[in-house]
């Protein structure tokens, strides 16, 4: 069976800070024809589980304008330009922005958010050793945060509020869930 | 501390059929000024949990555009019009016409894909009592489908190799280990 759906041409729709929007139309596979696919162009984030000494989950508490609602979350952010090759270091560097925690990384999962329209590829680091930075980089100006560190009974009870409501805190939140077995 | 951030104007830059682009300007909370925020709207999204008798996970091998390579995923699909009163019946659909299955639905997530700019929310369902049926809808004319049973330590090592290489796939495979302990 064949797969593959041949790119016949692409048109650049808009480009922004956080992604590209583009048309693409295309050959489909098995002689069905052709087909328009709307794509978002992203250049990639990473996320932190950090689990604290007293074993406790750190949350970024943040207001998302998408849903316009707060939401409690792992931190995370975006590759910067440059980073795509050490996404470990980026990793590290949000962990230190958002939470002044710094801590020995270990990749769990590498994955794609939005794989039906979008590349947005996410690569989700445990940390270990957690350790706070004395001096740690600033947030990033745009950026209002509260830290908080919970339980995972508290975790789980903010999954069923919806205050957590992100793929990415609820892979994370389950993958910690497995180890404590 | 205030969170939210107030829309001062948007603009909508693309509509198209799977989502639309707008960019609002919104002002910052704390006195933070002002800030652009480019945004993708989704009609949301269905996903099912669907486990055999001989306790294997339904997969579907499908061509995913925006990232240029074959994945394996669980049954999922938009909501189409009219379908977000009655997201379980959208997962229904779904489920039958990419895998000839249904089942009995019961809901495990309700969250969002990529929080950071985008508000596709998806439901993640458990199916049980799989059973098929005689004569399934028929899969969209523009999907090229193939369908996979596998056991728990084949998902894993789909994981493994980057075959499986979603977010709600792997939500539903750390779903699945949690319950078989």
């Amino acid at each position: 069976m064949e797969f593959e759906e041949k790119t016949i041409s692409r048109k650049e729709i808009y480009k922004g800070p956080i992604f590209q929007l583009v048309q693409d139309q295309v050959e489909l596979p098995e002689g069905k024809g052709r087909a328009q696919r709307d794509l978002i162009f992203h250049n990639g984030a990473v996320c932190v589980l950090a689990v604290t000494s007293t074993n406790k989950i750190v949350l970024v508490k943040q207001y998302r304008k998408a849903i316009e609602k707060v939401s409690y979350e792992i931190p995370a952010g975006k590759l910067e330009i440059g980073e795509n090759a050490d996404p470990e270091a980026a990793a590290l560097r949000e962990l230190e922005e958002e939470t002044a925690y710094t801590g020995k990384l270990r990749l769990l999962y590498d994955f794609y958010s939005a794989i039906g329209f979008c590349n947005e590829r996410l690569r989700l680091y445990v940390a270990s050793n957690l350790e706070k930075v004395e001096n740690p980089r600033p947030q990033d100006e745009d950026e209002t945060l509260e830290l908080l560190e919970v339980t995972m009974e508290e975790a789980l009870s903010l999954i069923q509020s919806g205050d957590i409501c992100d793929a990415k805190t609820i892979m994370a939140i389950q993958y910690w869930q497995l180890q404590k077995r």
